[in-house]
């Protein structure tokens, strides 16, 4: 779980870095991006539980993540496609462990099923929405179909399997399987959500 | 109290939704444009004063008025108008209700009078401000005429009426008096604030 | 070291009240914009940090300096110009001794180095950052040259010395000459940073 977890943070600091060289920020701007996509739905979901100081200060293993998938972009990145294959995958299997920790914690401090759903989905996209604002893009969040549904799906599923007791990595697995899951079969199948019943 | 605050809620979850709508998001904008208007102002106050986890995390009623607003405007986007007049005066007791909330939470806190009036005002317009920038549009809160100035003159009468240790519902009704009774009167009326004295 | 927070406050604030007159805000923008880039700062790393009700709220001086600088902004805002030299320098001071500050209570609440320095970041620049989301401009902090660098670099200086056990006043002293003193550097020799190694 615990390099899962870090795997999620590489991807979308990378995901995060790519941003910037998009919007032709400097190396800096890299970093900023970089950072705030790794943990950002991470540190936003420690404010809201008054988990400080938040656990990415506490381990500083998630931060050198960041800095290392920022490195990489400052050096790489005219070979780094965003699109790739693997990429898409490795930022599925991020949304997933993601939505799964943060469904967890929110579980440890005593949320409700609805809480626990949305700190599924605030810890898994918060991060892509700091970055969306800071180069002031629509979000995903809202914009892009079927993104943090999965993980909203995925929160679902945590609290309806929470009382049956599981050993911890099935559930967490569960979770991971459906959220990444659906992300996976949305992108291969370009899944939309309905707008409005009726249009107005 | 409670169940004006519930009301409040509601309101501007619908206002949130219908935001949405009208930037052509999908079900899930819309789900997370109500939360985020709905609940995010007294989720930046108790950020700000440590009262985590926030309220509307501990009672799940909140985020339950804010998923049925959601439902409410996939269902019937067409038929919701929030130029109605009934949508207005409800938004304008939310903004009361939301500035004397805030005010007294912070007042429990040990704030001092600035505060005490910063966070009637972070309470009443945070939501919105958050659903502004998620949408890409100037926060109403520095744009809008006489809309976060209502809550901040509420935030003073609540700081000048203190001292005189009246029970608890007469205060806060009177905050909401002014501060409801001011932005109902400048929605009739038109009033706008000054800009600067001499225009640069 | 108090008085130059204080003065650092200030400055920031009316960097924030021009940029509200600038976008042609009425008086509550510019009140608005002057206290979030006053005090956002350090209000987002108190939250990050768990240290709540933050400074801002338990010291109302900080909250008056930023409402003086949106009194002086709107009474004279045709005669205050960012672009003076010395609100220019004024403007470095405030970012040195705000890294400063960040970088200690970072290391106060026990963050390890990556923390600390990205503590004093987000101290100096946070404000900033929240000002330029409310108008929707790309952020200063990854888009303008050599600003959040020399805090980053601030930072860096505090951890490097930390195990000097230096007296507090030379320690901080040093954090301010190296940010505010690089900052001024890169104002004078328009330095920029480079993008990166490879354009895509």
């Amino acid at each position: 779980m615990y390099a899962l977890d870090l795997i999620g943070t590489f991807v979308f600091a990378v995901s995060g870095g790519i941003r910037a060289v998009r919007h032709d920020l400097d190396a800096l701007g890299i970093v900023v991006l970089a950072v705030a996509t790794g943990v950002g739905g991470g540190l936003i979901r420690d404010m809201l539980l008054g988990a400080t100081p938040p656990g990415a200060f506490r381990d500083e293993l998630y931060l050198i993540a960041c800095l290392i998938a920022a490195g990489a972009v400052f050096i790489a990145a005219d070979r780094i496609n965003p699109e790739w294959h693997t990429m898409r995958i490795a930022d599925a299997i991020g949304l997933g462990v993601f939505a799964a920790a943060g469904a967890e914690k929110a579980s440890q401090f005593g949320l409700g099923p609805i809480g626990i759903v949305m700190m599924a989905a605030v810890t898994a996209t918060g991060g892509g929405v700091v970055r969306d604002v800071l180069v002031r893009e629509v979000p995903a969040v809202i914009s892009r179909d079927f993104y943090a549904t999965a993980t909203i799906i995925g929160g679902v599923v945590f609290v309806l399997l929470q009382p049956y007791n599981l050993p911890e990595p099935v559930l967490l697995g569960l979770v991971i399987a459906v959220c990444t899951g659906l992300r996976a079969f949305a992108l291969w199948r370009s899944i939309k959500l309905p707008r409005t019943l009726r249009a107005p």
